[in-house]
Parts: structure tokens; C-alpha cells; sequence
């Protein structure tokens, strides 16, 4: 019978300890901190040896440094003779960077998969991936969390009247049409060019949104130029009220004005991001997911099935 | 007949362009940038199909940051037909996390060693390695060039009178014996202790060295306290005067104060790692490697032994 014993590194400590409490436990004591030329020293406090691991780390922004910091504590659990090295990351960095989409293009989402394995990870539980298919860029087990319940109950605990589920982006349909029937809504697309990373064009609107209420999905927000340019073509052509939500609130460069400067109302977000107080606002609302993530670690240490927390 | 291309990351494309130069060809073009999250976009911007590619990239600080774009640059290659892949690190950065120095220690240059690896290189060209048994973290050729004689030569040509080449530490004694023998001087010891990382406690010198002009010798310069107390310790025992000397000008937090106020007369290091305007001062002296480098690489290129340049 193995114990069970949940780290962190620097990415979300706040999300490691939700989920420590909600698990019953106290988080395992180790130090990710730097050296004084900016190497990484990781240091474990405690023994590991024969336990069930799990280590918490979204890679989110700086992603290099968190993703080294994961590398190294895996290495280090290795070492110590960790039973089983279970690696969450909640948000997984380099995922868009997931096929060759120009000539001589890296596939960085599936080196980052090989890095994770090579250190010594044994399974990775992750939360709503840009595409599904970096599951297979694994050789080991990954169970994949769905944040959707969590958005979606949020909107049904507000019973908004005569919505629309709203995709913005031809990408994101699959997901939208998810939410929307979660809250037995029809959807609704946004068609756009996007002539340049980071920078959103807005072109026409597939489906009926007029007097409205309406909710974008996205399973990312970074700097936020899609979204709400989407929010402005759709108050433009009718609708009553706009809200957002997603599961990754990477938030970079403008994203907090856009955001706070847009005629959305509302975004919600998971804390798969630990947003720190500079990219908060009035209008972010954040619903957590430790539970979901502490249901998960507590399956698959009692090698029970997960696969009923993915929908 | 394989062509040869040479391509820099962000850490020293000035050496890049130095070796470039002298092996008489053009840098390859590529783009290492950033998204707006902070992610790495990596662009080459020509074919490398079936080329001997040889990508200078020294993993000094920011390291993680510098690492990854060596790992992703080296999967944009392997995915673009490279022949072979040649990662030249002239600094092996976390090259000092070696070995289990306390309980759960990781060892993160063996975890290096295998990212690169993983990454898809076949073959690493470095110069001196904190430790030699570093080449043995890898299963692919190693090249270990040695930039003593480039240090050494500029003494030689300074003719310095009744010398003696000083190890800070016992770690670096071997070290000093090359360069002694080489100056055909005599060596001396600091047989310190060092309470914690970055702090140095000087203890007593074996051999003589009064009347003497000591020449210190280490691999690194990090924070530069080993170095400075050293030879303010060797000025209170009656050296006449203190010279020094590494490969690698990690030069962190107060090196660069601690160098200025020092009895160092000079510091003559290498470009190894590229030093930026606030990293230079009066006292500091570098002295280039891109040849010795751009000999190595000719001669892999060639299919011709290296070994002769390790000496
Ligand atoms: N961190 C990033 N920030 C912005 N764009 C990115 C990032 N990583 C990859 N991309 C681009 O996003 C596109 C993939 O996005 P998608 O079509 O939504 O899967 C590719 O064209 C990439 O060049
Ligand atoms: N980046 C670093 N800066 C300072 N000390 C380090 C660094 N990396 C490793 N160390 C420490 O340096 C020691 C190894 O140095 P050495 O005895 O010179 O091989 C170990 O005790 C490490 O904890």
C-alpha cells in the first residue's frame, strides 16, 4: 500500500495546496529555488521512497522556467526512489506549437512530451489540451480533465436567459457545441482570418445571435485580441450582452486592458493559471478546479478509473 | 559530400558569427523569438536537408531559457531532414549539479545531457566541463576542447617574471598543474572551506608564492567570492601581485563589483559566454575561443580527428 504524497514547484503553489486540503493531506515539503547564476536547485525535504508522487506544476508563464523546474524535481524524485512520479500539469505550455504548420516548423508540444518522459515521469493528468491528439505525443498514461462542468455551472447558477453558445473561431466548435449542451443552448461561430499570431480579424458571424445573451468559449486566452474582438462583432450585430469564459487564462501583453476595455461582461476562468494580482480584475472570476484535479489523484491512487471525470 | 551550416540561438550569436567568419562561410539565417507568452518560435529560414549542422549555443544565464531554445532549435532541424545535428556548447550550464552531493539531490547535467539527447543531436562539442565525467553523461560523441592554451598564450606574452600558478581551491588542482606546466612555473594551493553555495571561506596556502606573481586559475567565475578572497589572501601572505584566469565568465549578482574592488590586477577570461557592456570593466580581458571551435567543427566536418586540439 503506497502513501500518497503531493509536491509543488513555483508555477501554482495556491492550486497545490487547494488540492492538498481537498485531498486531506499536508503538501510534501521541498524547495524550488535559484541559484545565483539563475540554475534551478530543487531540494526535497522529506523521503519519497516507495510513495505514490504526485508533483503540481501548470506550465504556464515563464514556461521555460517551469517546465525546467518539473524536469528537474522529476529527476530529483527519481533519484530518491519515488514509488510512481505522476506529473499534473493543469495547463500545458507549447501546446499550440503542435504540428509543422509552416516548412522547417519545430513540434515543440511533443518535444516537451519526450522531456517529461525522458526525466522519469510514470503518468501526466492535464486538463483540456489546445488539441486532443498531444495525448498521443505520450507513451506513458495521461488522463485528460475536462473544466467544462466548471464554466458551465457557473453560467447555470446565473440562469441567463435566451443564450447562445458562442465559438470564436472555426477551432473551437467542438468545445462550443459542448457547452451548449450542457445549457441546452444552440451555438453560434465566428469566422475569422487571423493574419498574424497574436493579432485577431474578425469576420462574419455563422448562426443567430440576435438579443441574446452570449457566452464565448475558448480552452485558452492569451492575449486576448480574439475574444474580444468576437464580443465586439457580436454586440455589433445584435446581441443583448456578452459573456467569456475558458479554461486557461494565459493572459499575456494587453490581454487585462483588452479585457477590462471590452464590452464583455464577464470572464471566467479556471486557477489551471495562477493569475497573480496585476492580471485580475473585476470582470475575471475564477472557479477552481483542485477538487476536480483531488478526485482525480485519489482515483489513481486507489487505481480506480478516472475516465468518468472527463465529461 | 555533406554541406556544412552553422546556426546560433540567442546565448552568443557574436561568437557564432566569429566561427562563421573564420570557417569562411555565411551563419545560417533562422529566427529564435518569443510568442507573447514567453514561448520560443523557432524559424530556419533555409533548407538544412541532408547538411552537417552545427548549432552554437552556450547554455549560460538566462540557462532554461537558453536551453530550451537549443532543444527546440535541435527539433526543428531533426524534423527538417538535418544530416547530422552538432550542438556545440562551448559553457555547459547545471554542469556543477554532477552528483548526489546530499540525500535526494537531482543530477541535473546528467538530466542535460539526456534533454539534448532526447532532443535529437548526435554529437556535442563543449570545452571544459566543470567535471570530465560529464562527457559520460552522454551515449553520442563528446568533443571536450580545452581553452588553457588560449589563456596560457596570453600570459606567456605578457612575460610576467617569477610566477606561480595558484588552484583557489583542491577541486581545481589538477587544473593548475596544466597551466603551471605550461608557464613552466610552480603551483600553489588555497586549501579553503565553503560554508554554503556562492560564499567562500579562505583557509591556508600550500607552497610558496611570496615575492611571487600568483596566476589563479578556475574553470568558472560565478559570483567571483572564491577568486577575490583568494587572492587577497594571497597579498597578506606576500604575493608580489595576483593575476586570474577561467574559461567561463559566469560573472553573477556581485561578480562584477567584487572583481573591480579586488587586489586582481586582470581577469582574462574567455567568450565562451557572451558578456554584455555592464558584465565588462577595465580589468576583464577576453580572449576568443571561435577559432579553436572553428577548427573543431572543420574537422568534424571532415571526418578527421579532434583529438589533437584537446591539448
Ligand atoms: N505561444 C503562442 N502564442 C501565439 N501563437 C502561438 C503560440 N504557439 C504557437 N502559436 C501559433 O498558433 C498557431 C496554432 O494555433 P491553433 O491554430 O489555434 O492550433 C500556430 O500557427 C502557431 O504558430
Ligand atoms: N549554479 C550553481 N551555483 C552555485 N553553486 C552551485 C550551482 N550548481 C551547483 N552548485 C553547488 O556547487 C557544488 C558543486 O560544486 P563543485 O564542488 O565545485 O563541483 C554543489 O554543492 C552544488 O550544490
Amino acid at each position: 500500500d503506497k502513501k500518497l504524497k503531493v509536491f509543488t514547484c513555483n508555477a501554482n503553489p495556491q492550486l497545490a495546496q487547494e488540492i492538498a486540503k481537498a485531498l486531506d493531506i499536508e503538501l510534501g515539503i521541498s524547495h524550488v529555488t535559484r541559484f545565483s547564476d539563475g540554475e534551478i536547485r530543487v531540494k526535497l525535504e522529506e523521503s519519497v521512497r516507495g510513495c505514490d508522487v504526485f508533483v503540481i506544476q501548470p506550465t504556464s508563464a515563464p514556461c521555460n522556467e517551469h517546465l525546467m523546474e518539473l524536469l528537474i524535481m522529476v529527476d530529483a524524485l527519481k533519484r530518491a526512489s519515488a514509488g510512481t512520479i505522476n506529473v499534473v500539469i493543469p495547463y500545458y505550455g507549447y501546446a499550440r506549437q503542435d504540428r509543422k504548420a509552416r516548412a522547417r516548423d519545430p513540434i515543440t508540444a511533443k518535444l516537451v512530451a519526450n522531456l517529461i518522459q525522458t526525466a522519469g515521469a510514470h503518468r501526466v493528468i492535464t486538463m483540456d489540451l489546445h488539441a486532443g491528439q498531444i495525448q498521443g505525443f505520450f507513451d506513458i498514461p495521461v488522463d485528460h480533465l475536462i473544466a467544462e462542468p466548471i464554466l458551465a455551472s457557473y453560467f447555470e447558477e446565473k440562469n441567463l436567459e435566451d443564450i447562445v453558445v458562442v465559438s470564436p473561431d472555426m477551432g473551437g466548435v467542438t468545445r462550443a457545441r459542448g457547452m451548449a449542451e450542457r445549457l441546452g443552448a444552440p451555438i453560434a461561430i465566428i469566422d475569422k482570418r487571423r493574419p498574424e499570431p497574436n493579432v485577431a480579424e474578425v469576420m462574419n458571424i455563422i448562426g443567430s445571435i440576435e438579443g441574446k445573451t452570449a457566452i464565448m468559449i475558448d480552452d485558452i486566452i492569451d492575449t486576448a485580441g480574439t475574444i474580444t474582438l468576437g464580443a465586439k462583432a457580436l454586440i455589433e450585430r445584435g446581441a443583448k450582452a456578452v459573456y467569456a469564459c475558458c479554461t486557461h487564462p494565459v493572459f499575456s501583453g494587453p490581454a487585462i486592458q483588452r479585457l477590462e476595455d471590452s464590452v464583455i461582461r464577464e470572464v471566467v476562468v479556471t486557477n489551471s493559471i495562477y493569475l497573480p494580482e496585476e492580471k485580475r480584475s473585476s470582470k475575471i472570476v475564477v472557479r477552481s478546479v483542485a477538487n476536480l484535479i483531488a478526485q482525480a489523484i485519489e482515483r489513481i491512487h486507489n487505481e480506480e478509473s478516472v475516465s468518468t471525470l472527463f465529461d
